[in-house]
């Protein structure tokens, strides 16, 4: 599986390039610009003290995210969602998966009445933009966790972090199972599988799209065996950065 | 796994009692009511000669879908979508992939310019909305296509459908891997999965979330391992409603 | 005037059959599948304890409608619209004629600080959707009135009924004036009126429009005469389907 | 009947007093700013040679309307429909109405493939402003027509309007009938009612609304009959007007 | 630079005819009807007592303005933004600038927790519409602040007006320096500049833009000079207005 | 004037550091990541060849610009507008400033029959993002008409920029007239101007705006002055980032 070569260079088991430039914001509490090779997210992490209010008088904190691309981080410009007035459905799907998958990792008891809003912009997209957002949106939810740490809006014991997160895409191109694909792969895949895997190696989320042809439990096999591997990595990666 | 009793008396193996009334609208050209237990969804198929103006000229139809739930389907009522002016990330998810999955089992060069497009509209909410809405989108979507064959839209030939579908969901509660869950199980599930798989049992889409603990790749195989039985015994009622 | 033979057989004054299936939802506190002819509105009360903040504190109770239909409720598909962002003229327009007609019946200090929802979603429509809705609509709220008295919501004694209501259309057809009338009719009437009638035989609502031709006393007596005669037989189903 | 005295000293078969400003704005193809006492609505006809794509080529024209009340018309300002970014139930009724009954006395083939459409401006508020615009929106319509023939969009033989239109308020206040509510009489009107009603004396729309008891029929004769009189004064006012 | 005639025979000094009717409006706290040649605004001051929440406890009032047009105040008609959905640019970019230009000379304090919501509505448009609206509104809240006084709902002592405020346009039309610019000269300008000038002869706004060739400081001078110089006069026909 | 020192060390007449990242984007065919100081604007420009059928036929391009902030680009978080479902006032307003900015400097005629549309995303906000954004989008239309000559759609000769354009914030804080304000500085100034410049030295706009105190005559010189000083520094920057 591994012989193959791609557009890039890249064996069929091989991630892109992967930079997390934490702390990249001046303003959030928490904050990564992550690369997935020329795809770009810039993750905040917004901590703020208490809940909204029906959520109130339950000891317990809320974990939300928004994703959004900028309108040319395409290859042709996309209209702004503000502009046309409503969010489309992709947007959406992707910023409830994001929420979701972060929300995996925390244990809201420990968050304590506190919200975190993560932000997840893509600046360039070139295939992976919602995988690149919840593996840095964990590095900025870290640091916003940190920053609540040491602003005593969190107690020194609290641990709302039972795991880290991270999440790649895989998918059969051509008949073959690959790793993290680029856009123009992307957009050839017989199959298309988002993998949303924890530091532990449990799944948080499996996500598989027959976007061309239905596939049977082999293949569904061999891409989960290249996802666990590849968030393995993203894994060390998201604690090199987190200086673990 | 099998010995466990549940809420309404099923095995964890068992799907709730299932009807399909094949044709229930006198104005689409398919149509059919589904239960899955005390959830129902009315699904029509509105065939239409003709594709979007973005679309003519290259010899290709197109199916789309769109779910909604009556605001008193639920146990509490919900606020209309159209009242509020914007629909919601579920709608819009479940809507999107209603659609992917019967796109999956149509070739669309058979189906020549023309355009189908799926109501799924929830009329009683019982866990399973999405699964059941697909099993009867299919049931139309068949009908819907013979109309087209007999007004000579499609051609006596014409092969548009590939494979049937089929959807169910499963999940791990208390523990337990458990087919087609009701409203009850599911807000308890630890984990949630809804797949779909074509009548030759191969998959569409494999979506699990972990709502309360990630789950691991075991667990996976017992799930999947459910939805294929459940499918196939869906696919048998499609099939006895179709007259096949 | 009783001598005409319609499309469907009918004479001019006769009703299409009518049913009412009570209880229809398993999730509202008051339910009921109606059908004029094809026309099928399903028609549900939700019963609220307490009222909007700004009604609180007065002793008395709200009651409010939403009529909506299914997009292909009809001949060919309409847009939803949640879809489309906004929801059109005609069904503001109804859904406003619906709470009026029912709050015209309900005495809001004998139903204290309570409020009712009504949905009335159109099934299948072939004409006259706005009277059924309100027909059906009235046996929902006696029946959530009654589960609001088990709950002890309303208390033994209060009476929020003052009378019952229907509601029936009525028009002038190639020259002839009819009741009840069909799409086809309704389509080519050249007057047009709805007619909303309590059970002691009052008038709640008249609304007549001449689509074609205006009109002159004399007929509009006529359609008075047969809307009344119209809404006598209704106000008998809603009895017998409550059971009185 | 008509020795009572209302608020503003008039009997109660007495209109307010009633100015036509025929041309008041500069801009518009027809325009009257009308008044019915303290209710003052502009009216403006926007003549337009030719129709939407969906009507082209039938060789018929079209009327439409819009009605709008400027947020300090009324006693307490009201938030703007475009800065809410919806139009409420209450306006599109109204809007409706107004369209309806012009259309009512405009022959299509007549007008041709020309499009008018009519702007109501309520810029105060003082209870009938839907009659008032009505009112004045015919005026506003016969100058476009005018318009339309001088530029010879219009044949100098064609006839578009077949009548003249005009509409007032009438209720029961009190328990008595009465003719032109004002807002503070329409306010506690048991029962309120609009008619449109031809220069020939021939209905248009009648509808009327039981807002606190439901009417009976002698109720509801008394009523028409105030109508009929009150129009045959507000023909006179547009005819002097237009200077016929 | 005052020899010039322009199309209604003005010198390139001079506005044109000012009217100011002060109390338009029945309904309003103040209100005054401006007119800049056959430029028509209707405004009106509402006043409330008390503050949106977030501003409450501080002792501080609130000034904030709606500009609109109706849509066919100017030659051709506009769609309504109520029925678009959504405010334009232009709309929102002079709301903001009324309403800033009259924060301008309210000292908050001196209001105490009062709120005043002044509306512009655009009757008739040729050009000017935005300093005509600063202009009249500032009439109309001299007035709303009278009222407020007179139903102590401010003290006695109270100075809330620091100054007066008026607005006009000047551009170079042809190479010219122009003050108050009709529609046809406003469209044809090379650079537009609408000046907010209060009573002392102090700026609250310098808007220029270049709409068709970028300007020196020479010609800057020359426009702020005419600018001057009419709003002197705007001032006057304002105090006449209010009778000091 | 110079002699102050501000919270960053400037004198009054100072620049904060200025950078421009030209080619920041793999994607657009220009495009620069701009910073004053802390405030970070990413400005894309994309070339389409052709125009909106509105303007086709007339041989003319079209220029128009878009501005946004990220959700967290700011010291506390904002809503995002596409959730809300509409774009404020303040985006509005600043959009039309860019483009109308960029279009002063662009001959529509040598352009062409092609759009393009700039995109101005602050990354991060800290003050003068207008202004940055401004002096970024000239850097990536350049860039984007560079991309269209080489690509044919323009051809070799034209020239369609006429100058260069950029933008610089002045204002009064504490009494002093500063250059480049920064957030801080920005919120507490009595007047704040925003103005636009052309490489040649004439100004495209000036906005001037009295927050707290209106300004005489001689403020407005002193702004104005600091503002040529600092667009010759501005252009300087965007020459050597193009490399001329």
């Amino acid at each position: 599986m591994t012989d193959t070569v791609r557009v890039d260079g890249r064996t069929n088991d091989q991630l892109r390039p992967v930079t997390i430039e934490r702390g990249w914001s001046d303003q959030a509490e928490g904050s990564a610009l992550i690369s997935f090779g020329r795809t770009k997210v810039l993750c905040t992490a917004s901590f703020t003290n208490g809940v909204p209010r029906w959520m109130a008088g339950k000891g317990k904190g809320w974990v939300t995210a928004e994703y959004s691309m900028l309108p040319r981080s395409t290859n042709s410009r996309m209209d702004r969602e503000s502009v046309k007035g409503r969010i489309g459905g992709r947007t959406h799907e992707i910023s409830r998966l994001v929420g979701r998958s972060l929300r995996a990792v925390v244990d809201m008891k420990a968050l304590g009445e506190n919200t975190i809003v993560i932000d997840c912009d893509v600046l360039q997209a070139d295939g992976g933009t919602r995988t690149a957002a919840i593996t840095g949106a964990y590095v900025a939810l870290a640091d916003a966790l940190e920053w609540g740490r040491e602003k005593k809006f969190l107690s020194q014991k609290a641990q709302p972090l039972t795991d880290s997160v991270a999440a790649i895409s895989v998918g059969i191109v051509g008949g073959k199972p690959m790793l993290d694909l680029a856009y123009t792969e992307d957009s050839r895949a017989e199959t298309d599988m988002n993998v949303v895997v924890t530091g532990r190696g449990l799944f948080v989320e499996v996500q598989g799209t027959a976007e061309a042809a239905p596939f049977d439990r082999t293949e569904l096999n061999s891409l989960l065996d290249l996802a666990l591997a590849g968030t393995i990595s993203l894994t060390e990666f998201q604690n090199t950065s987190l200086g673990r």
